[in-house]
């Protein structure tokens, strides 16, 4: 049998975003030494218009070619790990954007949260866990909050210079994949 | 000296939406016998793309003409009454990258809620609430909460089978006018 397969969710598409980086210093974390199969999943390649489907997504029937697809993509994942910096003690748009237009693709699967902000993006990550529960999915207990400030995009070698400050958040990381992989169980 | 301009901000743009109709009833509830004047700010007009501004929005100096044409609209309001759906017991993604997009435009302005949802979107109000504070704006003491189905949205005539769904919430309305004016003062 194949791993289950967690997505990554890359959920900044800001120019200059070290949400790449972050995300995948993420799955390369959780996924060493898991029985879980980690990928990224960048919202800027799934590049969705702000919600345009006629009716409410807990109906189904998508009629844009744009949902359909990413209704596929998103439904082939067994979990997500969603990764996101803190805008104004919120979760960013595009994130939410992305959960707005599907639902049961969401049901019941299991999710964590990683968030990055000058504080830790404590307050995004409360709020998010509350939307992932009104979608219905299973939340990792615990969020990760790593303390990011936001100069560190403005450097050129942004996975260099962020390293030193998410290793110490590595446990925490790693907890949250035994917490995905008791909920795959 | 002109009154104080309140902008009611329609915070859905997606077809089929009731936003519209519920916000009209807002601006000419709140402004019946007002000393502060309300006009509508549709989203859909301000068309924003997902935000894309390189540097932080609070370091000013914005490099796109959306942008700069959404800061000098949302500056000409003095306060603002956010109209919006509750979606996955959160805010609409396009309200939310409306906020994310500008910082100094909003600070130390009043600030009220208006939600609709099936139990009246009191879990987005909480969410925004959070935010318009982490934008430093000053918001009014309690949310309108407006119980409305999302059948309501079917409907060919949406403003006439509104109003009387509506109708109750009409005093609560005009204590959102009551906050906003002391707040003004």
């Amino acid at each position: 049998m194949s791993p289950p397969k967690v997505a990554v969710v890359v959920g900044s598409t800001r120019q200059a975003r070290i949400c790449p980086a972050v995300a995948t210093w993420v799955a390369e974390t959780a996924g060493h030494d898991s029985v879980l199969r980690y990928e990224l999943l960048d919202l800027a390649d799934v590049d969705l218009p702000f919600l345009d489907e006629p009716r409410p997504p807990a109906h189904g029937g998508y009629v844009h070619e744009h949902t359909r697809r990413w209704s596929v993509l998103a439904g082939s994942y067994d979990a997500f790990a969603f990764v996101l910096p803190q805008y104004n003690w919120g979760y960013p748009a595009v994130l939410k954007n992305a959960l707005d237009f599907l639902y049961d693709e969401w049901a019941a699967k299991p999710a964590g949260i990683v968030t990055y902000g000058n504080h830790g993006g404590g307050k995004a990550a409360t709020q998010l866990q509350q939307v992932l529960t009104g979608l219905h999915m299973r939340t990792a207990p615990e969020p990760v909050l790593l303390t990011v400030l936001p100069d560190a995009a403005e450097s050129g070698d942004v996975a260099g210079e962020l390293l030193p400050i998410l290793a110490p958040s590595a446990a925490a990381v790693r907890d949250l994949d035994l917490a995905l992989t008791t909920l795959l169980a």
